[in-house]
């Protein structure tokens, strides 16, 4: 997507073929800095201490480290500490695991002579691949767009999000903002209701992905959409998710239920925008899925710039707090889901289609 | 209620018998700071710059600082310029109108010279009188919440409440508050969910006044009410409100809404806390309520403390903003209304209740 005025995406090769350019997301939105990444332990660094961040993009940053890796040492012994050394960073990200599991697969049985082409040539094709699959959501979600476009006449339409399910947390395009960037570059006229979501603020990344491709929006408290609901301000939905179970529930970040609940008593439609790899069959439902509760400190305090442009911490609330990170959207309040293999608007057509054999 | 272990109303007359004290509000819950107010202007400074703040609150200082101009001056010309320099302070805010007419229709017909000590007498009553409507409220609820924890069988009752309707902004007890400090009174076993309340973080003082009574309490961000409902983490919903209209309708904090559907999904009580002055038997319904747009600053950015224990403002976004204030329950999501002249589940038994000869 853009920024700075720069057609980009979230990961790329450097002009010297080799080295792996990245956005310093702990700086986002305040200030765009690039990090170069030269050797494995750059990857290492980069994944454990968030500067990338986001399933997908993550899983990228990884097989490039695995790659950069093999550049300076393609022996075996290199390889599984490459590999090791990746795959604890993060533990609990499954793309993590399965990017770095598809890399060594791929070059482990080649000479070593050969395993870095390989490695980076993989390693783009998994870019290119999340790509694809985010553009492919935004195919499924422009008919949608389009429709109630049309029906406004002109007017701006206008689409509610929640947390950052944006080109920043994937190589490209992002699952929830893929429709909008289609959309947007069709000409369609679109403002985007962009959630806070607190703790951690992650709509601010949002406002800022769709300021710098210049989509109208404006950034609210999480609260406010029920009250933009009720005026007629809100014509849909559509947020990104963590893991949809086998009913098509919906787990994604706090709040999301709350913002489902209200689209279904405004006969908003609410979309769930996924990748099949996001898909569980294995969890038959939302009550399946163990939430996780993250710390006091996220809740306690918030960070933001002060009067000089410098990044700080304050505290809020000295009280104990819960900090539940995520919560279960029941299948009954989703409208559809936007996939890479199409727009499903029940729970058995999307179970249908992504247990279905490739 | 309680201050650093001390009972105390939140405004009081000092011992010397005339000067006036409250808490400067501004650094609360960062810092207990007490002012004293001696003359009008120290009353009108402290209205006009929030360090006193609740609609009945302020029309108990206003009332006070009417009594402290009298002091120096009782003559007809000193009551005029009291009045008229008072009156500007809010000029939203009802109760301080109602407060200073009330105290000038009073003390008006009276000779100078018995003008001030009536006046002392008549905000005395103004705050008694506020006091005793939130204890009747307290009243109104305590029997559903006895009648919650005799289910519980001693596990604590979980009261999710949202924004500040606590003793702080009014007299003393508070609005939603109130049946929560007479059900840990008598030794019933609570503990507060306490919203955030973003933009303003209001919750950060309801749980501060939680926390100087010793009621158990977690702050929470306002996305994770509907999570906790759905693991049958709340019991009950309490709320305070700004306006309840002819029809039931609520007019409160805005997320309030949010909260109703989610208690209604789960079906969980959701109860409105309110005196017999915030009815409003003149609008017909929540449609009808202008909804106050704040400003982008308060969303923009946030107000904590730093490392230092200095409070600062942050800022966590630069996108263009929208900032409503309130939102509309409609009254079907009522579960029932606590009032100073009981408890009613129903709009149209609050209507006959209200709208009664007294």
């Amino acid at each position: 997507m853009k920024m700075a005025g720069i057609t980009t995406r979230s990961i790329w090769l450097e002009p010297d073929g080799w080295s792996v350019g990245i956005f310093d997301q702990r700086r986002l939105p305040w200030a765009i800095e690039r990090m170069i990444l030269r050797e494995v332990e750059d990857a290492h660094h980069a994944i454990a201490e968030m500067a990338t961040r986001g399933a997908p993009l993550i899983g990228a940053v990884a097989a490039y480290g695995l790659a950069l890796a093999l550049r300076a040492d393609a022996s075996d012994a290199a390889l599984d500490a490459a590999y090791a050394r990746l795959i604890d960073t993060r533990p609990t990200a499954v793309n993590l695991a399965w990017a770095l599991k598809r890399m060594r697969d791929h070059v482990a049985p080649l000479p070593p002579s050969q395993r870095a082409t390989t490695a980076y040539a993989e390693a783009a094709r998994i870019c290119d691949e999340d790509a694809a699959l985010n553009l492919a959501i935004g195919h499924s979600g422009l008919p949608l767009i389009r429709s109630i476009a049309a029906r406004k006449g002109g007017q701006p339409v206008n689409i509610l999000t929640h947390c950052n399910a944006g080109w920043l947390a994937t190589v490209d395009w992002g699952t929830a903002t893929a429709p909008l960037y289609l959309a947007h570059d069709e000409g369609i006229p679109l403002h985007v209701w962009v959630d806070e979501t607190r703790p951690r603020n992650q709509g601010a990344l949002t406002a800022f992905e769709l300021s710098q491709y210049g989509i109208a929006h404006s950034y609210i408290v999480d609260n406010a959409g029920g009250l933009l609901m009720q005026q007629g301000e809100v014509d849909l939905v559509i947020v990104g998710t963590d893991r949809v179970t086998a009913n098509g529930d919906v787990c994604n970040k706090i709040g999301t239920y709350l913002k489902a609940l209200a689209a279904k008593a405004h006969d908003i439609p609410f979309l769930v925008a996924l990748p099949y790899s996001t898909y569980d069959a294995a969890t038959p439902d939302g009550a399946s899925v163990p939430i996780e509760e993250r710390s006091a400190a996220e809740v306690q305090g918030v960070t933001g710039i002060d009067e000089n442009g410098e990044e700080r911490r304050l505290t809020v609330t000295h009280s104990s707090v819960r900090n539940p990170a995520f919560d279960i959207t029941p299948a009954a309040l989703v409208a559809g889901y936007l996939t890479d293999k199409g727009y499903f608007t029940s729970a058995s057509e999307l179970k249908k289609a992504m247990t279905a054999a490739p």
